[in-house]
């Protein structure tokens, strides 16, 4: 395991989020993933379905990291544009996959349905592109270069990222610990600072909530080695104890 | 009403939405009240807790839109540090803002705490920025120049936009029908894209989805133009009853 970090850049293609229809679920499914591939999420750009905006947002992320993944555009109706963007970001033309067109045909057969100009769609890649099957309905994704593309049906991402588990190169995966405290978080942000600034191979997130009533806050703390994360939390949890606050290790 | 176009960028700040471990609210919450506002979210950037990445994509959406949000970095925490960002981005310093500090005295002196150093980091601006009031917590929302930075909590930012509302200039409202169907939309894609072009003032997405073991998809159609979009969903209808399908009004 070597001590790099991994990073990836998402980019979220679609309409149907950036008017509010559509909740995204694919950001946090896909981060939860990388961290155990050992890949950092380092940014994700959500653009509308304008091939332009595709194309920027996509060069953009896949020269500033290791990996890009995109999410959404990839099926068989006019405004599906994924392939014809990252083939013009590419400067490679698109061509029909000579296998993903088998799979769609022995898909479609199977299920007694014709394979349409429509479906064969689906089919599209830019050239130099590998597929990335997916189990849940015989579209498959496409891996191109450093890229990644994906369904925008959180369901059918999974399948593609269940196929991509283990084959990405990744570093040492971000451990983290949570200690949860019934305490505005305003109380207790020099110790929070003292302790980060005293471990430096972590980083302490704090995060407030307001349930049943009262105000709290989680501490996250973060870092790449066990030792300086449990020294960490172990710091933490002493200087919370000495200001006499109840704290939960685990979070609330 | 104008036929301007009005556009908002997002920018959420935040380790905690790119780790997986929080789920984001605020695009959908921010993306459906712009819609009321009669403002289109254009595009939306997830970045971590690094002043250069926040600097960097500040930048780059306030000058891309008529206004940019940001969500999240604005507590009293050390790892809270939007206002230093945006000051940075907008070369200018940071300042206690009067109004924000008498503001959290007078919080503080009711719950009958003190306001120490660290509750009085929530009273920094970015000189020449003005306050968005918050009635949840006391501590205001930032405006400077076309910008808004709001809380990362999702109570607390939807009392800062409840605050903004009304305030900013916007467009005609972008409207929209649902159309759901129990089809494959590789089945009407043809359909969608005919129907499309004959109503050049209105776009057609579709949202497939698989539930009770069937396959369907909503199709949604949008145009500023109530006139253009009632015509546009008449044609689409009468297109799907062509075809012997089963559509229902409103989605599925």
């Amino acid at each position: 395991m070597s001590d790099r970090i991994y990073t990836a850049g998402l980019v979220i293609i679609g309409d149907e989020i950036l008017s509010g229809r559509t909740h995204d679920k694919n950001i946090a499914q896909i981060a939860t993933w990388l961290q155990v591939q050992g890949i950092r999420l380092a940014e994700v750009r959500v653009v509308p379905d304008v091939i332009a905006r595709i194309v920027e947002a996509v060069n953009a992320l896949r020269e500033a990291n290791d990996y890009l993944f995109t999410t959404g555009g990839i099926g068989p109706t006019h405004d599906d544009i994924t392939v014809d963007a990252v083939a013009e970001a590419l400067g490679v033309p698109v061509i029909v996959h000579p296998e993903a067109k088998a799979m769609l045909e022995r898909y479609y057969k199977s299920i007694d349905k014709e394979l349409t100009e429509a479906r064969l769609r689906m089919a599209r890649v830019p050239e130099g592109a590998e597929l990335i099957p997916n189990r849940m309905s015989g579209a498959p994704g496409i891996k191109i270069g450093n890229m990644h593309l994906m369904a925008g049906v959180p369901h059918i991402t999974a399948g593609m990222l269940d196929a991509l588990t283990g084959t990405l190169e990744g570093g040492a995966p971000l451990l983290s610990e949570t200690i949860g405290c019934w305490t505005p978080e305003s109380e207790v942000s020099e110790i929070l600072r003292e302790v980060e600034k005293a471990h430096e191979n972590c980083q302490i997130g704090s995060y407030p909530f307001f349930r049943e009533g009262r105000v709290g806050a989680n501490f996250v703390i973060r870092s790449t080695d066990r030792d300086a994360l449990n020294s960490c939390v172990d710091t933490l949890c002493e200087a919370l104890g000495e200001e006499g606050l109840d704290f939960t290790p685990g979070g609330i």
